[in-house]
């Protein structure tokens, strides 16, 4: 009972010339009806002042450990996605895959790169060290040599990826598989943070979010990380044509590899996930004012509400609830691409407001609240 | 400028209690709305007298050949398809990962077949003879060893298939990589066709199309074959959610894969790919009166014109001309779980009208043509 | 950054032979490719035994009273939708068109019943007494002039709509504008309930559902309703494309208006609003029965489990849960024509299961519980 | 058989905790995920120098003439779509529905004005002379009164209009209801247009296109035109979800009705529909100018062949073809917000290429032929 017959109604109208065509030639080609077309999709996220932001997944396996499929898919579909860079992160301990797929720890990088040079994606030679918890599993990225990261005790490999010049984050520190009751800090992970081995974590993990490791992160000052941990093809998985996979927003100098290492490391970054974002409240705050736009007042109604438009021009979705009292609507979700209306007691015009973006997460219990800067009514409205 | 935002604002509703969960627990798990839900698409064709209707994808490659995935993925698609069958037909011939990827010929059936048991759906021990035209591409499905297919010359590949009971047919036919002026049929094959070493042949492969082929199979009695001879994932290739990929229809005498290779060689089958099915005119004819039933009339307007209605109850799509003149228009598509009208002098009823089936193809040039007979009106209309 | 391209791609072919095209004609028509097409959609919900079941929805509005449309329009919508029978239910008392839309209250019907003749839609004569709480809005279903209707006194107009043997029913009795506080029963209504005058309720209304109001209709045996009070244009309001109107389904004994009016006054119907149904047990039990089918265990796996396939063959969605432990997920949703999997321990089979399906409600705060029997695991598997 | 349950699936995860609810309040309010959310959709054509460009339909009907719907809907519908104007044309002369339907010429543009006040929509006073031809239907935008057109005479009515400073378009020229044989323009039609009498003409008209008309505008250097003409809900005819109505791209001075109408008469505009667009050449050079960018050469591959991206960031689809050689596909569609990757022979490099916008056109038999430039491969790469 669902009628996107629109589809195929193309289909059919091709179709009908089919006929007249096997005169001429012995082979019917659809390729425009039957393949999906493919391109790479423009994902609007603001830049920031002095840095672009590039759309990052750090977190992605391929059948040269757990996943099920060959690396230069994850090249095809972070394209498509919209994707500038991503880093393979096959486990070094866990390939299960092992009977049938050789090649060594590095052979996932290898065999994406001439697809990533192809399509302009940034591609990071990386690795996920998996052990049991404590210390759980780390992603180890901006390595040359994954293999040298295949030793027996989990301090030795991460020694061996900082001895690289690795950026090291600690994956879905509240995964229930590891953490049963609660979400915990260890004692060596406390220990590698004041010692600079750990520079960052995932808040957002695949389906998963954990407000308490954002609250870590920002105390220690480390980077926020938000990534997919794809096993699957990413559109079995996710949503990706009405939605997104969970990525990083890194604020790059520019587009290469070199300038997300440097942004990684000075935690110049933010997590995506569904509609939520976090990270720090400088970097929320200014996607926030880069994305939305409050317009004048272009209208009074009969009960002396002023009506203005509020756009939208990202990719991202805000929900705004204002602190104070307004005429309309508590709660407003600005969607993509979009404006919604306001109203507004004209006669307190000019005004301030502070709001709360409920969806833009600063801290464990802490959400962005902003200051939306209302115009006075113009005369004649 | 897209609309669907349906689905994102369920997701902010969700995240609204995000909150007041954190008080709680420290994981927010929101499988529900990020991942995508998952299950067995029931896909509507009718079955024949005495026989089920079997889905059926006879070509498909892995990462054991020069496809993309890990083989029980190709098992998951298929399942979420809602196909019955697959055989996965890694090329003998041509092993691009062999750098990486180890096993035999058999190993992709072996490692399929685990996830295929849990999954209910018939998986068919096959291999495809990828040589250069003559012969071309052949697949043989039903095999116990493929490995021993692996031999230089292509008559002894194929004696070596026959040898374990094989069904054998002739891949994409008209494939322009190796027919590059016109589709035509070797010495090599019509000598095969003679001593029944082939059995059918596809005439939909992937995007195309070969009116020419069709007539072959007919003209030869063998089976009329679809199929994806997909490489990449199904849904990256084909738009599987609003569509299908190309299929083979087998009538069998039950679920089985005896079943299936018993109708096989009966030729009891038909080809399904895009709008369009190709096969034996008593197939299509069945399947459409299974599928589409026209009602009685159910008004007379003021120009003397019967009502009624025409329904589809399959999944099939169905594009009907009267082959005399009707009131209404020419040409009407009944589209799947789709009921149309049509108007009719009711003076001439009751009647028998023959039509064109336009988009179902019973040779070259020939497509099915079906007699509807229509009741009188009842008095009182 | 939303992928659905395919749609265009279509557009895009079909647009690359209109150069060629100028030359014969002066006009290009592409009507297929930029208008949409229509046809009468088939919603599938089980016939009951000795009944058909009919879609029906019993409260609408047009621009005859506060609706935005002209009649013929909600017939056409409902005829796409793949309704039975509509009625058309404009205030008596609230026009606030009235100054450029004259006619009488039967107009709306007689403008939208020639639509409905042509479409093979039951159309009702009906109307909705619209005053403030107590007794609130009644929809009276079945009339020959709605006109006799517009009287002062509510219990007037009542009584004029049931000396036309008028099915009446409560409207939202929910509705927070008339109920600010609770849903309460006024005295009134209990009158009417004992006197008969009340013969049905609407447990869902539009987007709210009233579980309490459930209750008060099974315990005085009255129809369980549900309306879409549509009063914009449906598919703006509602996504009908991938969802449905809320709507009743009556179990009637033929296809017309006189069966329809037997099932109501019978209280052979339920309601069905998103993915859930109201109603009394024993019809929302057949619904399940009828839709839903467990197959035969087809595989034991390793740890002992045996698997089997649940088909849901219709466009319920039916979300289980087993009252004792299963060896799989708790909870399994059952997609319309969709196909689950289900595993459970071998050597308990065979075995009967008590499930709550959890959106199926039979009371205020009581599922439907079903009984599944599953059957023991054939030798050999 | 289509697999889009996401929406559903979100629908269960909320019903779920429906029943903890009953306890404490009697009405479960399911508006987020039954009712459409609705915004104003932000459509991405880019704006010229000097210019905004304005999205405009000047064709639409209510039920004050044969449209189905009351005129505040059009507001609405126009809000959603993203328009910033619209006219409301209803027939002067043909009025079904003036049996129920009372006011007069003028009461569509007054009952839809306060609605297009409060949704900041540009709201355009205007009628449809509707004649048998010639001279056929005329469009008179910005009347004071449209009263004042119902004459006898059709020349009498379109002084009328001219005498309220009129901007005057011929409808659908081609329609086949009054040029069954060819599109021929009138002897009166040329005598309009020397008398400065009509100032533009539809070239795109609902789901028609006039190549021919687009000449006649073009050599008389009038306006080009582009309208819905809808008279039902355009969600129903058009697929507004997926693509857009019909419309005039208006390069106005700044967003308001005397902008409009200035840039109307200096024929500053150009039509939209479907994935094609119709105009001046320096109008369609210049939109393509500002929505497609080529980038660097990023990589030289083994062949020699460097790839580059080109970017579309407007809602606008381009299918480019060059016109001399390339490496790569022939002929490439930008899709909306989407990048696409093009190989050239590196050797070549700097060059500049011409190409042909095909869905770009700019005379009956003529489209937009683009000069792009690609810059050398810097070297390194």
């Amino acid at each position: 009972m669902i009628m996107l017959h629109r589809i195929k109604y193309c289909l059919l109208i091709l179709m009908m010339s089919s006929v007249s065509l096997l005169a001429e030639k012995s082979v019917v080609d659809r390729s425009a009806e039957l393949k999906r077309p493919h391109h790479r999709e423009v994902v609007r996220i603001p830049d920031l002042p002095g840095y672009l932001t590039l759309k990052c997944d750090f977190h992605i396996h391929t059948m040269f450990s757990d996943g099920v499929v060959w690396p230069a898919v994850r090249v095809r579909e972070a394209w498509e996605e919209g994707l500038d860079a991503i880093a393979i992160t096959d486990h070094i301990e866990n390939q299960p895959s092992k009977a049938f797929v050789g090649g060594d720890h590095n052979s996932s990088y290898e065999t994406a790169l001439p697809e990533a040079r192809e399509k302009n994606l940034i591609l990071i030679r990386a690795g996920e060290i998996s052990r049991k918890m404590p210390p759980g599993h780390l992603n180890a990225l901006f390595l040359s040599d994954v293999n040298k990261l295949d030793l027996a005790e989990p301090e030795d490999a991460l020694e061996a990826a900082l001895a690289q010049g690795a950026f090291v984050f600690w994956n879905h520190p509240g995964w229930e598989a590891q953490q049963p009751d609660d979400t915990v800090m260890f004692p060596v992970h406390e220990r590698w943070i004041r010692e600079k081995k750990i520079h960052g974590m995932e808040v957002f993990n695949e389906k998963e979010w954990y407000p308490v490791v954002l609250q870590w992160v920002l105390d220690h000052d480390l980077a926020v990380i938000g990534n997919s941990d794809i096993h699957d093809v990413t559109e079995h998985f996710y949503d990706v044509r009405f939605g997104h996979r969970p990525m990083t927003l890194v604020f790059a100098g520019e587009r290469s590899e070199a300038a997300i290492r440097e942004a990684l490391f000075a935690g110049r970054c933010a997590a995506w996930w569904g509609d939520e974002v976090a990270g720090k409240e400088e970097y929320l705050r200014e996607l926030f004012n880069r994305a939305v736009e409050f317009g004048k007042p272009y209208f009074v109604d009969e009960d002396g509400d002023a009506w203005l438009e509020v756009r939208n021009s990202s990719d991202l979705t805000f929900v705004i609830e204002p602190l104070e009292e307004l005429s309309d609507p508590g709660k407003v979700t600005i969607y993509p691409d979009g404006i919604q209306l306001l109203r507004f007691e004209a006669e307190k015009l000019p005004q301030t407001i502070p709001c709360r973006v409920t969806n833009f997460h600063t801290g464990m219990n802490r959400d962005l609240v902003v200051r939306i800067t209302l115009d006075r009514v113009s005369p004649g409205r």
